[in-house]
């Protein structure tokens, strides 16, 4: 789980709302962004540099308008595009507020606006990360904002509107949004995945009572993602079921049978994270009665040794006194007798112990 | 349960959705098909060998045509039959994703779409699997579709159908839909029943303290395979309720009793699923007690055989020193003494020990 | 609990819906029957031999009929009276079926069908037990189904009928379908008595720090009786809430605050099982931490011991080495100096730990 | 938390419903009815002596008629009393039920039922008890039952009536009512104070260390008096909600504000019930890594003391020997060598644990 | 979190409701009351000596009357302020109440009450304090009542009115609620923001194993923070769900959107809340498990010297035993024959607690 502060909190009391500062990481590059425009029969593709080409598209054109924003945190950038698409301030502010959790809005039916997490391993140090999405639905345009830049995260999509065959290019701006949304639910069960072949791993070393303090560090981080992403998760299912229940007119009805496939596969992912975190407590007291028990037998072999070695020790310290007055001392076969005493002892304590089951 | 991984995710990333790809187990024979028509007054079964045969029966006939697909692994397969009865490419996808959760969805009032899992015990591992079941419900006709060649898993529907007298044959394709339906949830108490007695065998072990670390693996094992049965049978509740509130025109009102009594039947499954989980629970405890009560028992041994032996050999210590001034060592019965001293000791600890009723 | 095996699962796979099939313990007497006719001016009481007598009253009779059947094991018997009193063949599966947890259901507007559990101690072993109970409510008749003999379970109530002054004879087939309801959830208050006292004594042995690994079996079962007893009881609360809110024409107006009355007290059964739940989880909280108590005890006690005399075995030890050069040996006083040095080490060795609180 | 046990389950199988039957301890005085009739203007208080003249009053009267009947044990008193109010049986049977839980019921609009627990620490043992009040509420009267004599558990609302001056005189029997309960949750904050400092007793003892198996009965018996009080109040939340959305029409209008305020108090003590057993959880929590944490040091005592003697133990033996051809014994500074290789293990030892943080 | 103790309970017992008694710490000062009245032109800020002057302003003025009473604890003050303004003696003992959980209430439609929890840590002894708030929202008035003299709790939105181009200025008295809401739920993320370093500084101590005794108390203390602040928290969704919903007319249209964000926020705070509760009981389990490894590793060191050097001083107890006849004793490599031995079964042993993993 990523580890980065968010220290905003701060910076943000007594801020008039709409104010915009962006919440995340430090990023040091300038924002993309490029316009993917088409209909069934063509598209073109555009990187703009002007903002003041960034703008609305006429609401008679037939074309599907997509304007692709690669990051969120320079205010500027933000509000200008908002101006010219005559945004709400406050969901500009959630745009830049990497804080923000998954929701969908409609602003007067006239454009509506959602929010989600991507997700994903960082590749260097296998922590799970997150990148705030954010995407606003006109009637004949959608606006896509990335939070960072990942190199291909909507590549696949802008792939099928490329190869003219596709879906993607005979529908509307609401099965664009689809189409990216479903994007980001694959890659939670990529996620998914890494996290059940880890837990298998960790699964396998608890059973086999290989584990060691390592391990519960391990199960713990395993944990921490699982509460990361069932909080990134579950409110899209939310969000989903809205989008099937409010029956906005942004969302064609050819498109309502993509979302409930894809509010499926969020239900999917959000039964599989409960499964997992029910395996990885069940784990925890695996793991904790191996310990009991190894202690367990740790201390049996210390009885053992104590329970067979004190009185002997105590027969030949018996032996090693001297007192003037000791007759067995004296004896012809007084040593061999106590070696056979102490002889007899021994295999009685062994076969005490094993009738008990301790060896 | 099964440890299959199901490495889908990444192929399916960025797939266009209704992109038809088999997730599942590999499996290496071809799909069988065959179809049942029956009336009341008789029936024909047919294997079917050319996909062009599979067509939809007509809107007006008056007999049930019950087409029944062994095997979900080939696209080509299941596209085609998709095509034939022209069933929406979203149902075709879940029909070949065998992680779908079970659930029940209507296409325009025209066919319903249902999907469970049927659980059984592998014969050879023990293991706890799953398999994917999808069925396609019109007015005159049911598909069914089964992941796997498990030998007669619809045998005995099939059966009464050939044997005329039963009410199968009276009634039309939901009630065909019920009855497969039902047999699934009659395996849901046969492996409730193993469980149970998994259970029973655990509790033996550790309420008469023979548990070993072997068993706790065992309690683990067993609480996956509730929480993999929770998550197959949860869902088809959910399912029948709304089958039995949404009141589709496919469904005949002389079915609704029998959903009626399926849905009593899955409730009955779960509170036993919730039932076992507590009492496995509560196992765990039990046994991690007996593992306390164990390390205070053999602790006490060892803190007995100190306390005795410890001050013992200290004494005989003492007389083994060499110091030329020691009187004792020469009195005549200093040996003896010693030795009498020693025997009450112990004797005052033994009952010191039993008074605290350390044994 | 009750232990027995209902191996029913295997032999109903595949079984035709409404097969009756016995579901329950061995029992090897034959069913009893019994017709109880009143009205408020007389009653008359018959045992029914010849299945052919068991037939519905004329709708017109202003008396009600009882029928009273001590036994579900013979289908044939069942299944007579289903013809006879012209019910659905899935009711007479849930009568047979003593697995089949408690519901109310209206065929029609025309009967009523309830099941619910009655609970026992069984008087030999003292485990908890369940009798499968089913109730068809006609408009002027009543059929009570008990699984086994247990000798006088409805004895109260045919005891206020013959009693004339009662309320029950100047009341309808719904009061009486009360009155034994009531009968039963009144055994549920004297169960909850007996698992009351048990807890108590539980937490007797517990709070004195008497308890052994017995006590944990103990406390074990009884949570195992509060889980049974929930299962049993829990559905009866929405069995009545259902009958309540649904207002069958069976039931007459009258007898709603009766079954308010009723609803009442099933409710503060489960508030009650749930208190137990909870105090039955903070003992076993208390027991584990006794047993972490006692065993620092324990091993305050051995340490106490090995602090002590291992250094002064040790000194001994010293002087117990056969050195030629030790001048210590030779001095006057050398073996009271020693002694008189372990006799310092150990008081302040005693010193140390009392300082610590160790004992 | 009281341990009197209610033995009342055997005595009331199969009684016929509405026989009233006092459910609660033995109370060994008559039961003492008082009225005080009061509006604006004035009031008169009156003790009866005699049954008959408890009527319920005409119900053009301007008055407000309060009965207060304290003494709920005798059947005789509880009936005669419904006879004059004409009071369902059932109520009747609630009234004297003590452990019936709170709830709120209106027969026919023409009079309302309420019933809840007087919960206080009792004086002598500080054990938590509680207190069956039952209030039935007409248009121009109320009948207030009290359990048993608490001294003067209303008198603070018979003060303000008495002082002209209140509000209560200038309302209503429904302001009366409210008054009555307002107290009881009044009192709910009492014990919940004293709950309160109790777990700050604990809270302290555990934190500085000093907490012995004494405080974990002490938590255990918090936990318990949680359970109670919860299990009181809950309910109490339930029954104001219906109050206030039910709209009776015994309840003014001007008293609504009033329950809802009453309202708010009681989901705040329900509220702090719930902290406070999340407290008392983290508590236990803090205590058992105590006890661990205490097991560990002592046990690093023991193995320090072990570590470092047993190996000097075995040197001194080792010189101890008999042998003829020992060598060193022989030597001028053998003793002395062999002291100092013991002082420098022994400095070795003691290094090798320091670094080793273990103590 | 904060230990003062409110004993207002005994004082509340049997007082008449709408008594004004102040519940909270004590507090020295005089209550300071501030009026700022403006409109979009300009602004006047007036501190008020006078309780006569804090008049309700004129229903028909268009500008917005904000009234800050610094200090609830003088009954007096309230009270007047509560007759200038008309407002309901219940909500004057809310708005003294300091205890009073979160909530939203409108009176007749003519002014609404709200009030919720500032929280913040006491920069003296870093513990979470909460300051009660409470606000009354007339059409054109506001009053603002808050518990304690925080030097400028409220200057930020006073900044913005003062500064005259802010949002503040344009919009009425209920913008101004909202601004002053916001301001205490961006109090909400700075607290977050301390739990959440806190949190991330016991993780570390945790896995690192530098955890002692310290490390649970401070994590015991984080979970008392984290139920206050739900406890504060949570009520406050549910109170802006009810402004959003209940469409009061007080509230208009254009600061719904702005409510809508808080209600985000506000439950943006509860699921880091959530988070930061189970992440605190994943550290109390890898704790524990870490002393139980601790533990393990201690007993294994123990038992390794106990194992070692017990037979080997046995072996040399044997001879140092004084028997006239021991041959090994006179033997000419005798000694040197032993120590062999010895050396040896020391390898052995250290081979074998290497083979079982024990160092
Ligand atoms: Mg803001
Ligand atoms: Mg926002
Ligand atoms: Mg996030
Ligand atoms: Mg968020
Ligand atoms: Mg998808
Ligand atoms: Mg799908
Ligand atoms: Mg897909
Ligand atoms: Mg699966
Ligand atoms: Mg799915
Ligand atoms: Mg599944
Ligand atoms: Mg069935
Ligand atoms: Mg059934
Ligand atoms: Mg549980
Ligand atoms: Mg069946
Ligand atoms: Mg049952
Ligand atoms: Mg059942
Ligand atoms: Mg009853
Ligand atoms: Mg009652
Ligand atoms: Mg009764
Ligand atoms: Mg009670
Ligand atoms: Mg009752
Ligand atoms: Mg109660
Ligand atoms: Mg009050
Ligand atoms: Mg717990
Ligand atoms: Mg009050
Ligand atoms: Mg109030
Ligand atoms: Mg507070
Ligand atoms: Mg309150
Ligand atoms: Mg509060
Ligand atoms: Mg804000
Ligand atoms: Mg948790």
């Amino acid at each position: 789980m990523s580890r980065r502060r968010y220290k905003h909190s701060e910076k943000k009391v007594g801020a008039s709302p709409g104010t915009l500062i962006y919440v995340g990481q430090d990023i040091d590059y300038k924002t993309k962004i490029r316009r993917i425009d088409y209909n069934e029969a063509n598209y073109t593709v555009e990187d703009i540099r002007r903002l003041a080409s960034c703008s609305r598209p006429d609401a008679t054109s037939d074309r599907v308008s997509w304007l692709d924003v690669d990051g969120i945190h320079e205010p500027r950038v933000v509000e200008r595009i908002g101006q010219q698409y005559k945004l709400h301030p406050l969901l500009l502010e959630d745009v830049m507020n990497s804080q923000q959790k998954p929701k969908v809005e409609e602003y007067d039916g006239s454009y509506l606006f959602a929010t989600l997490k991507m997700l994903y391993f960082k590749p260097a140090s296998e922590e799970l990360d997150s990148e705030h999405l954010s995407f606003v639905l006109g009637k004949n345009y959608l606006i896509s904002f990335q939070e960072e830049r990942r190199a291909d995260l909507f590549q696949p999509v802008l792939d099928r509107i490329q190869a003219s065959a596709g879906k993607t290019r005979r529908n509307g701006s609401d099965y664009l949004l689809y189409a990216l949304m479903d994007l980001v639910v694959d890659h939670y069960f990529v996620v998914l995945d890494t996290i059940g072949e880890k837990l298998e791993v960790l699964e396998d070393s608890i059973i086999r009572q290989k584990a060691g303090q390592d391990t519960l560090t391990h199960l713990y981080t395993l944990k921490r993602e699982l509460t990361l992403m069932r909080k990134a998760v579950w409110p899209v299912r939310e969000m989903l079921s809205r989008l099937l229940l409010e029956e906005s007119e942004l969302i064609r009805p050819t498109t309502i049978p993509f979302l409930r496939d894809l509010y499926d596969h969020v239900v999917q992912v959000l039964d599989s994270i409960d499964s997992y975190r029910e395996l990885a407590t069940g784990l925890l007291d695996v793991y904790l009665s191996t310990l009991s028990n190894r202690m367990n037998s740790v201390m049996k072999t210390l009885t053992i040794f104590s329970a067979i070695f004190m009185p002997l020790t105590f027969i030949v310290g018996v032996y090693g006194m001297n007192f003037d007055n000791m007759p067995e001392l004296h004896t012809r076969n007084g040593y061999f007798v106590v070696l056979g005493i102490m002889a007899v002892l021994t295999v009685l304590m062994i076969i005490y112990f094993r009738r008990r089951r301790w060896f």
